[in-house]
């Protein structure tokens, strides 16, 4: 499983989890909508200072954002 | 703690502790000496594709590299 998509399951999972919209989160993010939406869809490579800013905004560790799906290996170790 | 910081901390650790130099880890995921020893300096906020790649060089899972060491909170939440 490539890690954008790890990442934007998480993400979505959440988020939704904390009740709150893609415009919220990029808001106490500071990051754009869209840029949240591609994101979400696993388009593009979150960079750590992206990632430390959602997992704030969440009240998440960073690491949550990174965590395999259960039974989910990353893909080059299985 | 800045995120950068907790990267390149866990990245030194874990790289330590398989026994790999900078040169032989950099070169295992495909990125510069000097990148890598730039993000071992916390210079450089890695992207997920980077992080993705040294986590399978280093046989562990990526949120393994974002963990916040224990009685640490990330910065912004205590």
């Amino acid at each position: 499983m490539d890690l954008r998509d790890v990442f934007a399951a998480n993400l979505r999972r959440l988020r939704n989890a904390k009740g709150l919209s893609q415009e919220e989160l990029a808001h106490q993010a500071s990051v754009s909508r869209s840029y949240m939406s591609q994101l979400e869809k696993g388009e593009f490579y979150a960079s750590l200072n992206v990632i430390g800013r959602l997992a704030d905004a969440l009240k998440v560790e960073p690491a949550d954002l990174l965590k395999m799906p259960s039974g989910h290996k990353s893909k080059s170790r299985n």
